[in-house]
Parts: C-alpha cells; structure tokens; sequence
C-alpha cells in the first residue's frame, strides 16, 4: 500500500474526538469483538513530563525516543447476528470518529478502520452505508497470531493453566515464546503452529466449535443465548445421555486398554436406546454432554496437531471459552490424557479479543498516526482494569501506554 | 487356560445339530453381532474326496493334510437394546446347540459361546439364565484385530476405497498388509495400530461415533432407526444448517489459508442465527449435517494418528458406516484432503462383523474342535454370496471350507 495523507478527525474537530483514538473489529461468524482506545485527559507524556499531542509529535520527529498516550484498551463483544447493535454502538459513542480519514480526492473522504475476520468482507458495504466508514481487511490468521504474541508478550498474568478447578498464572519468558500452537477457538476452529512475529502456519482446525455448541444446543434445549447455554452445562451431568465404558461393560472398567468405567465411550451414546423424546432429557444435562464431546475433541484434536510439530505449549484462544472452568479443565484433561502429560493447556485472559487486538495492533498508518511517529505502534501496559479479584472476565480493560517504536 | 475336555453337541445329539457348527459374538454397545458357521450336507471333504467327520478326524491325526468342512460363514445383526431377539434367534435357530459343552465336574454340563465387546460381560448372566450358555469372553481389541487381519487376508474383493462415487476394490497383497490402522466406529471409535498377527496397539479413539450420530439424531429427528436417519441423510442438504466459509466471508473463499466458500467452517452453525426452531428444519438437512460433522471428525482424527506412526493405509470398519455412499465418501474427502493425498481411507465389506469374525476364528477349542486337528482353526473362502451384483452389504454370508492349521 501506498502512504496516504492521513487527516485525523482529532484534528479537524477535536471536541468529538478527545478520548477515543483508535479502535478495531473482528467480526466473525457467530460475535463481533470491538477494541478500542480511550486516552486519560492527562495522557500525553515524554519521559516524566506531560505534553501536547502536537509537542508529542514534534519530539518524535526529533528525536528517537517515543511519544507516548495514556489511556485504556477496551473489550467489547456483539452478536455478529445483531450487527446492527454493533454499528448502533460506535455511532452512539461516536467511535468511529476515533478513525482516520483519508482524502485521496479532494472531496472524496474515507474514514478507515481496520478490520479482520469474515464478517469484514460480508458487511463491508453495511458500514460504508451506515457511518460512511471503510473497513481496511486486514487477514483473519495474521491478526490472531499478532494479538496472541502481543497479548502474551505485553499483559502481564495473561497465560494462565487450569487443571482440577486450580488456575495458575504462567510467566511467559519472552524469549521462549515459540514455538507454539495456538487454538482459536470461534464458530469454528483453527490451529496456529507459530513460530515467531509474523511466521506462522494455519496446520489444522475442525468444524466442531464454538458454533456447533450454540446451534446445537439452541436446537435441543431452546436457550436464548450462548451464556445461558454455558449457564445451563454447569449444573447438569453428562452420565445420563452419554455412553459410559461402564453402560457397555455392566459397570465394569475395560482396563486392559486403561478406559475407566466413567470414561465417555459414545457422546449422545445413551440417546440411542432410551425411549425418551428431546423433551424427557433435562436441558442442564444436554448442555454439559455437549460441551464435554466439544471441549475433548478440540483438545485431542489441538494435542495432535502439536505432537506432529513437537509443540509443547498449546495456547487455546477464542470466544468459545468464556473462562468457562468446565471447559476449560475437559480442554486440560484432553490435552493431558492424550500426551500423557507431556504437553500443556494454557487459556488467555483476553481469549475473545486475540483477531480483534491483532488488527488493532497493526495499525501503522491511522488513527494515531498524528500522535506518534511513522512505523509500527505499539503498547505497553500500566496494569488491568481487574474486575473482582480472581475472577477471569475477558472483558475486562487494560490501562496501557500506546506508543511508537 | 488349560486344555478342557470336550464334548461336542454333534456327538451328543446329532440330529439337532446337523447344520450349525459354530457361532460367536460381538456384543457392542449399540448393535450385537452374530456369525455362525452352518455346514453344507455333503460338507467335509478331504484333498478332493468327500469323507465323513470321523474320517476326517482320523485322517487329521495320522497326516499333516487338512481336514475340511465346507459351508457358509453367516452375519446377523441385533440392536442390543433388544437383546431378547437375539436371543431368541439363537433359542430357535437352535445355534447355541452348535456350541460346545464342557464337563469339567460330572452333571455340570457348560455350554460355551465365543464372544467378545462390553455386552459379553454385560449380558453373561442372562445368556446363562436364558439358554444355559456361557459366554466365553475375549478381549475386545484383539477380536477386532483378528477380525480384520482374517478377512483382509482371505476373503477375495473384502476391501476398497470410495472417492467421488467410485468404488473400487483393493487386492491386498499378503506380505504386505502391515502396518495399517484399523478405525472400527461402532457407539465409540477406537483406532489401532496393527503391526502384524496379533502385534497392534490401541492408540486413539473418540466418542463422537456411530452413537452420537444416532443418539443426536434421534433426539434430532425424531428417526426410529439408525438407518432410517442414514436414509434420511440421502435427501439432506447439509448447507441449510452448517456456517460455510461462504457465511462468514460474504460469499468468497478464504483463499490465502486454502478454505473454498463452501468448505465448513461451523458444523450446525447456522442454527445460532436463525431464529428457527428444531421442527422448522427439515430432519433431512440435519441428519446430513451429523452424519458429516461425525464422519469428517473421524476421518480427520484417523489421518492425524496414521501421520503420527507413519501408516499410509487405513481401513475403516465398524457398523457405523454400513456401506453408506455418503459416509465413506466424506471419510475418504476427510482423509485425502488432510493427508494431501498422501494416505488412503479404505473400507471392509464385512466391516460390521471385524470383532464377531475375531472371536469366531478364536476357536481353537470349542465347537469344530471334533472335526478338526487341535490347533488354531483357519478357514479358506470359496466365494462371497453375493447380493445384487455390485451393491455393498455387509451382511452377505461367504461360502468357505474351514479346516484346521
């Protein structure tokens, strides 16, 4: 691409612009995740000392040390089905006025935001339409891979393990990072061997995802939501429709082959021979099945594929988990039994947002280009907007300072 | 075990047991299995004389010659929720008088039957209540193996692949059958590595099976059988319910990752933003979507184990697949296209009966014991019965001499 003469709105009407300065979508198949940046009234500095934004340019053009804003990253989450909520809300909070403008005609203004996953081709015309806003496609792989190494570089206590109902913050050291796999898990799957910043490589992924979850448990149990499904799967148990080792052994385990008498043999197995209809099952009951046959199956299928490049880190990304405990300890369970405990599941803090901050951070050219100097933005972070403490809310925003490098 | 004295029903009462010689079990969670080998009249021939069992016995003994019974290897199937036909086939068939009896104490006559899979411990105490018969229980895996191993070696047009709507039968060379992995889906799906007679480990599994696909099809569909669900699956259209890359992205491929638009990136996908209810979809459409969700599943975890022990060939069995059009071409897609064409999907035209073949040929004691030369038994085939010509069942019985090696 070529440069293009940026005018930001901060500069051209700097009452509706003040806090909001940058922001990015990912807009999948079944969410659409929002970053975006707000400054603090104070937020300019060099070094210890406060400056203007036009101070803060000017320095940086001068010298080599980097301009920098304070502010706050932050998380939000709209279904892709109600996209209208979506433009609602950046037209109401005015976000898109956080865009950058670009005038390649006189008379002919585009506002850009950047933008990745499928939906930034579906309704690229919708936001044209609506807010006037052009949606710059950034790839849905590049940004994922991005927003996990900068998550995971930058935020502190970002990795986390979770086995027996215990979470466990990883330190990751920065200069062993990679290799390694990371699991995305939206509608569907996909599977990242990462080797470093920008080298990667789509290896696998399946279709039984975050999606089939939802479709399928709107289907057999009629819950409105996502989260109330995820709700639902806490309280039920998957022994009554699910096919034991036990239900075919007469409740004995099948221990020369080490399946235990609890282990699933057949997922839905119990359904076959039941004479109950969908409504004789308890939907809590239904929920959890579904979610243990999901959850074991990305796990042994993301164990496989690390085996096959030697991967021993799997990072497991993506909105399906909702810091769920259930899924995430059948993930850590699946990942532990097939490698025997040779490889290992880590969660991220920021799960959801992994695409989202990606095309966020790839933001070289808009938005904040007048605050910094040229090249790659980058952030680094104050500390987190924690919700009550330990819980592990995705949502939740990072105060950070973004500057150029 | 130690060698047990026998006493064959043929000697006993040789009137009710002139036809069936021997039968075995294959009692899963889903479907019980059953073979029996029944004698033609003129049955037991010797180099190309036809001589009577006594003779056959004698001649055994006295030479390293074979001798030979000539009949027909049958295959049944049962639900195993009705276990009771089962066993009434058996009571009116008079097939358990095929059986062989043992007198360990006198006035303590046991009847024995081969069998093996979860229901031969299951059920043991009712086949003891209802016939007299004890199930002599073998190991699972090693019925499945021996199974296979049986018909890949000896019965002519056993296996082929399945792409594109073409059939097309693999001469299996007998030096070079191993290794392979052996996929029986049966409720569960167990994956085997099989090194050589005898020589294999289970190495993987799953419990999205042949269950799954039933169970969440009868909560589904409200079906009444399994195969009236792959009936249905016919008529389905798959895209009606599943998210397509196409969704996401608008309609176009993801090209730079290799995803065509119609690729399935969410399998039930669609069922999230639809604003449908379970009986607004067409069962078709849903029974197809689960049969390839489940077939897909498989075919992929199977490559990723055939990778990992470098084995190009995988042979598929197990009652899930039934010689369906559909399924084994989604399998062998499955396969073909995670292997890069370099691993082949192939099929058994007996594929249901692997296990209940494997302990019919475990037999070196019961049954044909009084026809044959102590040893294993072996079996030659002289030709499938074969159904219309061209169409797949694996219910067709296979005329062959048994004789002992």
């Amino acid at each position: 691409m070529d440069p293009k003469k940026i005018e930001t709105e901060g500069n051209s009407d700097p009452n509706q612009s003040g806090r909001v300065y940058h922001l990015a979508l990912d807009i999948g198949g079944s969410l659409a995740k929002l970053v975006y940046f707000t400054k603090k009234d104070d937020g300019y500095v060099h070094g210890e000392e406060r400056i203007s934004p036009q101070e803060a340019l000017a320095k940086s053009k001068g010298s080599r040390s980097y301009p920098v804003v304070k502010g706050r990253l932050n998380f939000m989450r709209f279904e892709t089905s109600k996209i209208n909520d979506l433009l609602e809300f950046i037209k109401s909070e005015k976000l898109h006025l956080g865009g950058s403008r670009q005038q390649d005609v006189p008379g002919n203004q585009n506002m850009f935001i950047k933008a990745t996953g499928g939906g930034a081709y579906k309704y690229a015309d919708l936001f044209k339409e609506r807010l006037g806003i052009s949606l710059d496609k950034e790839d849905e792989m590049d940004c994922l891979v991005a927003g996990a190494n900068f998550l995971l570089k930058v935020v502190p206590e970002e990795a986390f393990t979770y086995l027996d109902e215990q979470k466990q913050f990883v330190q990751i050291d920065h200069n062993d990072l990679y290799p390694y796999l990371l699991v995305n898990i939206g509608s569907g799957v996909s599977m990242i061997k990462v080797e470093g910043a920008g080298k990667f490589e789509r290896v696998s992924g399946t279709s039984i995802g975050g999606g089939t979850f939802w479709g399928l448990g709107r289907l057999l149990t009629k819950c409105k939501s996502f989260d109330e499904l995820l709700e639902m799967s806490y309280r039920g148990n998957n022994r009554v429709i699910d096919m034991l080792v036990g239900d075919i052994y007469g409740g004995t385990d099948y221990s020369k082959i080490g399946l235990a008498s609890t282990a699933i043999a057949s997922s839905f197995g119990k359904a076959i021979s039941d004479n109950k209809k969908i409504e004789d099952y308890n939907p809590e009951d239904i929920a959890r099945s579904l979610l243990r046959m999901i959850s074991n199956n990305i796990g042994q299928i993301s164990y496989l594929n690390a085996l096959r490049f030697g991967l021993k880190r799997i990072f497991f990304g993506g909105f399906f988990i909702r810091s769920h405990p259930f899924t995430m300890d059948t993930i850590s369970v699946a990942v532990n039994y097939w490698s025997k405990g040779e490889a290992k599941a880590m969660f991220l803090r920021h799960e959801g947002f992994l695409g989202a901050v990606g095309a966020f951070m790839s933001s070289d050219k808009h938005g904040l280009e007048e605050l910094l100097a040229p090249g790659n933005m980058s952030c680094a972070v104050d500390s987190r907007h924690d919700s009550v403490n330990g819980e592990l809310n995705g949502d939740e925003s990072i105060e950070c300072r973004l500057y150029a490098s």
